[in-house]
């Protein structure tokens, strides 16, 4: 394990744009050994071979990493998530350009070290057909998952231009599959134009809950998040983000973007509220396309803060809930 | 007519960015033969020469079909306009660079062979000076005209650095002309330091009335616009959105951005409902100066949007008053 | 003094592109002489050697001028300020580059030119440690000040990764040197991750008030100014706004961004309404980074229009209060 | 067929950006029977799923005709090929995103229908891979071809990441498939740090010829282009441009770009007089990935020319040979 | 006038990010009476409406004044142009958007003023068609000129898009209204597809010299200089330089860029070696559209080395020729 | 030491963008016990408060990190350097924003670990001032050394803005400090309108060799680099490339870009010749302000491909020189 604040130590602290380039300036090892007694590791999927439109969210672990802040106190929750939880940066699946079966494999596989560790895989996208490896890895300990699904769009399309492992699917495969149960799976953010009729009817056959756009800008995201939290309830539970729940202006580098979408603000307040309050055994934020270099790219700066907010929430509930790590 | 899906229909969908650029991937022509029965058409006004501060409008209408999405079903408003309405791409009215007033002649002549067949003109802009000849087109057909007007300003100037034909004075020379009903004519969004005391002393003695941004910060978009269709009420009308009428977070590559601005959900919104409750006989998308390559500029991106929620709005009209096609 | 628009009377008006570039197309002057007289005068202090992450806001200033519109009536607030208000753009302070000391010094001075003339200085940053000249030029004059510090960090570090002069630190200095009156001090939109528990002790201590983002969203902005006018009181006051304190939708071209922010449409009533309500005696906007050429630049927009609702609200108070002018 | 330039036939020219977006402004079609008689058609392969290090080469063909400039006397040449050559904008291969085996299908389907009318297919990329569909397409009727390949890699790989069809394999399956004659196949701008002494091994076992760039430096590029004439000969022949052979300075926009490269001039007369000496069969430009928007993108700019020198090129010899065409 | 060193003569230098924006830092006013014995005065012409292409050159004279650096010594011609000459910013001409005819008057005028003055006017672009109010004014007291043009185009079309005054045919007519000598009138830099063989005819009959690219290619900079030297001869002379000649790798932000142009190194070479062998009474630099913020615009920045190298030129002219200034 | 090809062992390669970020995926370790037996060793020295104009060199080394290409061969040297010497990234020197004094010591003692276990250090800047530590650290153990200074100004001032220790003055305190020996101290590339007559004669008085950029095109780099080798000579030399003396169309991203300078093709030939002609003991790259994303950005990608030509050039003079290694 390398820790990329020990050379500063002589000195004081080290700033974001210097040193080892890991998640908060978190310790960095690939040895599956060093994540015995770990809480949450940090793993990156580097890949977006399975897209429909635009390219690019293979950039999005590194972009997140050099966007993400250093270890600090939640200055409106009043905890430092980073100082609570033993944390490491567990780098990046091994992928493989061009080749996305071997890629998901290597995906199921390094988050699955970390499952199998014990710890809780936070995982850096990537397009959001990673999903299905990361999903199978948690559902292989924990069995059926909750699911809480910020997005845009639905993804659980059969296929998508013919094609049936994308990152419009794989919420389908991963219900039909057995990992989810749609009992417990709740979506948030819904608008735009995709998908249609056909995969609504099969989302209501198996008992998921949709909460649109219209259903945040009427009854705020408080009520959505407070009904959300009763439908999913107990039980192991993984919560994905794909950005383009946002509105473009909050999110613009992603790769199908779609305006009237929630504001950050909602977005991170529900992130730890979820995170706080169920019970997490994995996540991801996914579609990330950095646009600007380094730390300037507001959209891999969101997506580190939602990161941020999901490990403040798991913090929040083991500080109220601590017997639990013992 | 050529149908830019018609090449894939062997192989599945066309994604986005291949095919023949057509807003939509709609069926383009040229041919005003080709209009016939047509419901809505779309037309492109690229010009920017008479801009008084940042040029690049002419780059909108191009930038706006690469960033439209394909025909689906309108995901909160359950119906799938496009498949609803027939509808084609007319192209591009044949502007001619440096050259404002036969420019303007051509956009009239060519939303006028929309007009004339009987369909609604869609036209994407282009400078705001391009209403002039749109709804003069309109008018031609339909008599004077009801506007709803979402704009950071008024653009009823009677003239503009001097120069009397402006993107700063549409408004005011079509009241003049006779082609809009001041009566029937409501103003949303206005705010910022333009124009001043005597264009709103004219506005006011001709019964033009002005939402400013603090009434949609402090009422809510939505009895704006209940207020909206009450004062436009009955009656043909024409919809005018200036995409800086929101927020420059929202909107950033416009010519004469302006903070405070409206969110793109209120906005989305507001259009679908104007164009539902109203007797819609043309609109327009104005002021998009593309600052992104390709599908990743998200001002175009919510131009589009803007134009899809109007044919929303058309198509939900319809389906309710079927009778009306007939 | 030079007068950007005389060139143009004969012609009419000045397109913002074009001529000298000042604040607002105000004359210019760099002869604490021509101070006579004057309400208020714009100063450059374009500086950002102390800053710990990002630099580039010593591009700011000039960024602001190139975004800023011409005088004209605040639409919504029915007043020109910039007509009501005797003005000059006085030019930048004479920062020396890797020279912070030298240069401090060159922006107290400056500042204090303002001062000295009874006119109230508009400092364009810069990074935000120019807070320590900026009010200490009118501290000297005016006493211990108020302060409305809109932001996402409190800056009250005793020195950042072991600099005591820092773009993190200039509030902790100024309270202790007095200049600052803590009871007076108020602070609005924390959050993120900066500082830490000893920071907000010392705060504590001094009865320094602080409203968080969560206080923001949850009472709305009305509450929070108004709570904030009955902090500070009567009284000389300044207000400083670092851009940061807005959502990164709003201005990404920040130093270091912090999603969840504020709109735009609150920050800028914020701030007119401090400025009608309060005794303002001196103001800045800083840690404006542009990333877009001139006056597309989005952050340097609406950091103008910061700087033009404070106007406002100095034009309104004025107005009810004829008498102080005299 | 569509012909952009109709609508202003009643106006005068067409400017870049408005009308139909087609290579050049030429006539679209896509339909096979309207290829009779044409010399030659331009055809789009938007695709990059083959990529081993960045995506968006699918963004290319749209990109290209975006900056292609209308029709016009090549100034040095002085002939006007898109005058003298019978041409169409044959539209885009029906690609499907994510399935790199029906869309290399679909190419070399499209493709094959050009070579079938007796038209000389010009294909813009996309990334190198769909080298494999094109020159397929033009083998199965003119027999194995002479091939000018420009480019910093060899593309002889017999696997990138152990995938094997990539776009750095396509030209040793190509020679192992048959299709290109190694003796009659010349690299020019060789460069960087791969391939590896294997594949330089096969190569050299097959006879094919390399210039390196600094064959190019040192000898330049007239008598580098004279031995690549005397080396490919007589016999049809193919071309393709991977515009990394240019310095990044002059394609910036590309996927695997190697500082030390060829500037635009060399790389344009280079193009135009291989055309004007050989009997071209058919010819690619691939690997533009653009990052500005529409005409600005520098990238897109020289694809363009590259495909416009080739065009002249085609006129030159015909010209001189006018016998040929009968 | 206003010296914006002097606030920076109590601390050292002055950087160039700061202090008021002119062209190398020099002192500025619009007082005619202080052009007084001013050798050389800078002029901006913020003007892009005649263009038939990208627009965006109305920000050009600004953004060469923020590239443009402090007054020194040329390392390689050892002079300090700036300080042998008296120079002022003379600001710049009170252009009206959208009224081309009032913006060529307002340039004719103010560039009049500087050569009624006896000083010498470098124009800053602004598109081309500004060639004809520059060269009239100077033509209107020094006769008939020859002229050393710079540019892809000849620029001497009869007209553009059916426009007569257009950024496309200033040259014609100058030619035709007798204010440029034909005969020492030379091109250098032409290549590309415009115009055609109807102009060039035009240019045969009146004598007019063309360079292309291929001549400086194959003969060299110093070969064609040297030449067009011989050309042009003793007599006033005018140079304008369209940045477009350069390849647009060295210049990309421009209106209508052309693959294949000459580079920076060749080009600064020719204008110093052009003003100090001929009798310049004038030149202009135009078509500068900046991409990117500030100093950072590397079209901004060459155009102003362009400016510099003239300068060095006049000055180094002057200083083997000391009597001329008596 | 952590070895980031190690997890994509079992599928193959590593893609650029996926994987622990460090130079050429080199091991990583800031341990000084593991630089035994190591031949180079990349050191980052994130650092830019010493600038005069544009900052952002901080973010230099993460950005040319990024952009480096794993190992492999030299195409037209025909060596792997990465294969031939043992190396190591060690990771970034622990800088402190703000305080440019601790962070040069910083940077010396980094730096000096890898000069004490006898390997070659190869610095990532970082701006120009840290020349002085990294030549320090080297000469503390070799004595006086040669010096191989590629840059477009000299840096040789007493002061910049009254600044000592400056990026504009590195080159003077160590040549007075003796670590630098004038005799064998050459300039390449110099340009541009600074420094003044006052440096050029102290540089005179002390043997220091200048070569202008007209030199490199009346001479061509390959006699200039000859007599450059012939000054040198034996005994321990530095190189320092400051990426400014490439012209700005080949590294856009710098502070203080100057047209007219060296091509990248010149400046890569020119280093590996450097490298393997005379005795390397350091080398650094400095003043890469990264303005694109990641791997995109074309001023840190040359950056990367200069130090891989020192690298090969070293690689090839150890090749030729096998004992020199026992």
């Amino acid at each position: 394990m390398i820790d990329p604040l020990e050379r500063w130590r002589r000195y004081g602290e080290k700033p974001d744009y210097a040193g080892l380039l890991t998640f908060g300036s978190l310790p960095y090892t690939q040895d599956p050994a060093e994540l015995e007694g770990v809480d949450v590791a940090i793993v990156g999927a580097p890949t977006d071979d399975l897209v429909s439109d635009r390219p690019g969210a293979r950039f999005g672990p590194r972009a997140i990493r050099a966007a993400s802040c250093p270890p600090g106190p939640h200055l409106e929750a009043k905890v430092d998530a980073m100082a609570e939880l033993r944390m490491v940066d567990y780098g990046d699946a091994p992928v493989v350009p061009a080749d996305a079966a071997r890629t998901h494999e290597a995906i199921e596989r390094t988050v699955g070290e970390v499952v199998s560790a014990g710890a809780i895989p936070l995982v850096l996208g990537g397009d959001h057909s990673i999903a299905e490896p990361d999903i199978r890895a948690c559902a292989a300990r924990h069995g059926p998952l909750g699911l809480v699904h910020f997005d845009t769009h639905t993804d659980t399309g059969t296929e998508v231009f013919g094609v049936e492992v994308s990152h419009g699917t794989p919420m389908y495969r991963l219900v039909e599959q057995g990992h989810i149960d749609p009992k417990r799976y709740v979506q948030i953010g819904l608008r735009g134009y995709w998908p249609g009729p056909k995969e609504f009817a099969w989302q209501e056959e198996h008992g998921i809950t949709s909460f649109f756009m219209h259903d945040v800008r009427e009854h705020g995201i408080r009520e959505v998040i407070e009904r959300t939290l009763g439908l999913v309830g107990a039980g192991p539970t993984y919560v994905t983000v794909d950005v383009d729940v946002l509105d473009p202006a909050f999110a613009p580098g992603t790769g199908t973007p779609e305006p009237g979408g929630m504001t950050s603000g909602d977005l991170l307040w529900a992130c730890r509220t979820v995170a706080e309050s169920l019970e997490l055994v994995g996540a991801e934020v996914v579609e990330v396309i950095p646009t600007a270099p380094g730390s300037a790219d507001i959209t891999a700066l969101v997506a580190d803060r939602i990161v941020r907010e999901l490990l403040t929430g798991i913090a929040l509930r083991r500080t109220a809930n601590p017997v639990r790590r013992a």
